[in-house]
Order: structure tokens, then C-alpha cells, then sequence
């Protein structure tokens, strides 16, 4: 990130439900996408999420694609109730049609069974005309892969045990593919005794000598005790590579740290 | 919402920080004002999250500007490290000039005590022109409202307890203002032995004769059994204007799962 955050590969994610937009339910999908693509060294640009509704949908994934990244990631609206309309602002947004996917009315079919598929189940096997039906190995709707110019847009359920079986199955090759090879290092610590406001010139000064080290702090209080998380990352293509980087502004830091009088300790998330 | 949503106030929420995007930490910001807004009978249009960066920041705002919501929140930048951008972007997406607070000076000023403002601390201080100043009760950064056409424009710290405190005081009173004494009611039901797409063409007759009644499906497996969650709100001026007309929709429900051979109960959610 920092410098690099310009030239990796580039992710956005796009998140559809009503049920997020109120307030009722967290948006897990898009953290837990965004931080396995991260994780991969690609820069996840924004996360976007809007409601079940075919104008929101497709402007937003135009808009998405006017930015051009690497890939879009969009989650919900493929089941087969009237509300799931990504299909369809997909193929809007991009100009295409919908067309019945024979592979995708396979998949569909042998999800349900023996039972008839009526209009509504045949419903999910209607995709933006060149597009790829994605398996979905533990529920029914299929996924959508189609490409428009450089970008991929991959398209899963928003039910995250279904859209997590498919990550793993349809998008981690493609993550593979784009971050050739590169993984994100981070290190996390804490800071007692130094304000913000005071370090912030030091980390100013490391940010501009290590264009290719992310440094952030954030301000935490407990039991009315001050203090600040540090968090440091880098994207490598190996852990010897990132740990020499990264090795030169920890050490920098914890110096600045001790001459304003204040302590560093490394520290583990979730500790 | 359904019919409702589109002439509701609307509201959209901007949450900023490189940590979203990497996937370190959820959004709770975004889901815990989102739900404060949309109890109050407001629409929540679009959840958009972007990195720490004058660019991305001053964009997504100018978008959403571009859309002429009632309200934009934004969360995260105010501070004083660099990375700390929001004032900046907020002057740059509304064409205005970053000018030096004398309130919000003194805010900054009452937080460090007796303690010196250099450049680093007095940096908080400078809004857009025309933007007042937020008090932050328990913490340093003043938050800031603008506005702009018929959009108010409010951004407020990262940190979830300033936020919170803060929107408590400065956005729940814009709130109130806006939704006219509307409240949202919502019921819960689990919906056993019925499959979504067998539902389907119920809802969609429901959601055709009763437009102001919102009605959704959520698919859920539990130790391998599958069942519904279905959610039915509506937004009113009383609760007795709302059981009115959402208990026929659910009485219509109920009759539509028996007849489907399906059973419906009541649920809390965090049950």
C-alpha cells in the first residue's frame, strides 16, 4: 500500500441487500472479501453497497467499471425471487442481454433435483449474454464471471456460506492470477504514552524515505487509558524481501517512540 | 421502503480508512448509522467505503452529491496525522477553500489542555468555509457540517465511541427533522418447509397490493435444515397506522406457507 496502493492490481467490491443498507445485518461479505484479496497484495479501491434494486445495482457497477479495476466483486441478488436483479443490471450495465444459459439451467436443475423447474428457478439460469456460469457446490443460484475490456466481473450469492464455497472455488485462481505471486506482510503494535499529533511528523518523514511500507496509527482508549495501534504493511513477493523493508521503518519507529518518551510493544490482533 | 424508498428522506454514508478496505476491521460504523437512520424512517441509499486518500475521499463525496440525498455521513480523516484528509476533500468535492475555525480552534484547544497547538494539532481546526464545527465531547477532533444545495453534509471521527457520542448529539437532532415523527416497524418470521422460489410469486402479489409494506427472504441452513427468514417492515407515524396495514400482510403470509404446507412463526432476531 501507500506508494504501491497505485500499481497492484486493483479490486472493487460491490455488496447488494436492503438488509445492509438498514442497518440489520453487518456487511461480512465485503471484510471478509476484502481482506482475502488484500491479503493477496491487491488493493481493494472501495466497497459499495447499495439495495435491491435494478437501477442502484447496474449504476453502481458502472460507475465501478468507469474506474477501471482488475476485478469487481458483487454479491446477492442471483436467487430466484423477484428482488434478485444482479443478473440483470449486469447485462444493463455492461449493454448486453440476458440470455438462458443452458450450463447455468444444468446447474439449476441438478440442485432441485427431479423437481420441474418453473419460471421462477429458470429465473437463475438467465445471464448477461457472454457470461460464464459459476458453480455453486452448496446451495442453487449460479455465479456470473464475464469480462468487459480489462475487468472481470465475478458475480456471488450474497448467503456468505455459499459465496465463501465459491470464493474459494471460482475466485482465489483469479487472485493467484493478478497478484502473481505477491502477499501482503503486516505487523501490528502498540503505543503507550505518545499522542498522535506527536508522531505524526516521524511517520510523515518514514512514509516519504518508504514509499513502499504502509504505516497507519489508530487512536484507542481503554479503562480510560490512551493509547494508539500501529499497524505496518507491505506487499513482497517474499517474507525475506518484506521483512528487510518493513525491518528499517520498525526499527525507526520504536527509536522515535523512545525519544518522545514513550514504549512500543508488538501486538497480535484479537489478543 | 418498497414503494416507500424512493420518497422517504434519503441519506447516504461515506466511511473512510485504508482498514476497511483491507478487510482489518468491519464496518461497524457504516451498519451502526445506517441502522440509526433507517429506524427513524429514512432511506439509507448507498454505503460507500474508500481509503484514506484526498482523491478517493473528495470523489465519492462529489458522487454522492451528485445524487441529491437529504443527509451525507462520513466517517474517519478528521485527525491530525496526514493521512487524515476529509476536511481537504470535503472543500475540494464542494469547490470551497479550507479556512482556519476560530471555534473549532478552541474546541481543539479545550481538548489538549494547556498544551501547546502547533501546525500538527491546529491542522483539525481548518474546515471548508462555511462548514460549523461539531463539538467532540470525548475526543479531540471537531466533527464538521456543511451544506449544499438541499444536502447536509456532516463528517465525524472513526473512532466508533466519538462517533457515536457525536452523532447522538449533532446528527440524531438533523434525524428527527428529517423524518417528521416517521418510525420504522419491522416483524421477523422463520418459515419452515417452503422454498424460496415457491414463495416467490406470493411476495410479489403482496409486495404489488401493499407497496408501502417491504417484505424480503433470507435463505438460512442450520444443521443441514433449511428455512426462511422473512422480514416485513413498513415506516409510519404510529404503531397502530403500521399494524394495520403490515397485519394483513401477514396474515396473507401466513395463509400463502399453510397452503404451501409450510409453517411460519414469529422470531426475534438474536434469538
Amino acid at each position: 500500500m501507500g506508494g504501491l496502493r497505485s500499481v497492484m492490481p486493483s479490486v472493487e467490491i460491490i455488496n447488494t441487500g436492503n438488509e445492509l443498507l438498514d442497518g440489520r445485518i453487518a456487511n461480512t461479505n465485503g471484510q471478509w472479501m476484502a481482506r482475502r484479496c488484500s491479503s493477496k497484495g491487491l488493493t481493494v479501491k472501495r466497497i459499495t453497497v447499495v439495495g435491491d434494486s435494478l437501477e442502484e445495482i447496474s449504476e453502481a457497477l458502472g460507475e465501478a467499471l468507469g474506474r477501471g479495476p482488475d476485478l469487481i466483486l458483487i454479491t446477492g441478488g442471483l436467487g430466484p425471487t423477484p428482488d434478485d436483479m444482479t443478473a440483470e443490471a449486469i447485462a444493463r450495465a455492461l449493454g448486453r442481454k440476458l440470455v438462458l444459459d443452458r450450463d447455468a439451467l444444468e446447474m439449476v436443475r441438478r440442485s432441485y433435483g427431479s423437481g420441474e423447474i418453473g419460471p421462477t428457478r429458470e429465473k437463475m439460469a438467465w445471464l448477461p449474454e457472454g457470461a460464464r456460469p459459476l458453480e455453486n457446490p452448496v446451495g442453487v443460484a449460479p455465479g456470473i464471471l464475464i469480462e468487459h475490456g480489462r475487468t472481470k466481473v465475478v458475480a456471488l450469492p450474497g448467503v456468505p456460506r455459499e459465496m465463501k464455497a465459491m470464493f474459494e472455488l471460482h475466485v482465489e485462481p483469479l487472485l493467484e492470477q493478478l497478484s502473481r505471486g505477491l502477499t501482503r506482510f503486516e505487523a501490528y503494535f502498540l503505543v503507550y504514552g505518545v499522542r498522535e499529533a506527536d508522531l505524526a511528523p516521524t511517520l510523515e518523514e518514514l512514509r516519504q524515505a518508504h514509499p513502499g511500507v504502509y504505516i497507519k496509527t489508530h487512536p484507542k482508549v481503554e479503562e480510560g487509558r490512551t493509547y494508539l495501534e500501529l499497524y505496518v504493511s507491505t506487499v513482497a513477493s517474499s517474507s525475506a524481501e518484506a521483512r528487510s523493508e518493513m525491518g528499517k521503518v520498525i526499527h525507526k519507529l520504536s527509536e522515535a517512540v523512545s525519544s518522545l518518551g514513550g514504549s512500543l510493544k508488538p501486538f497480535k490482533p484479537g489478543d
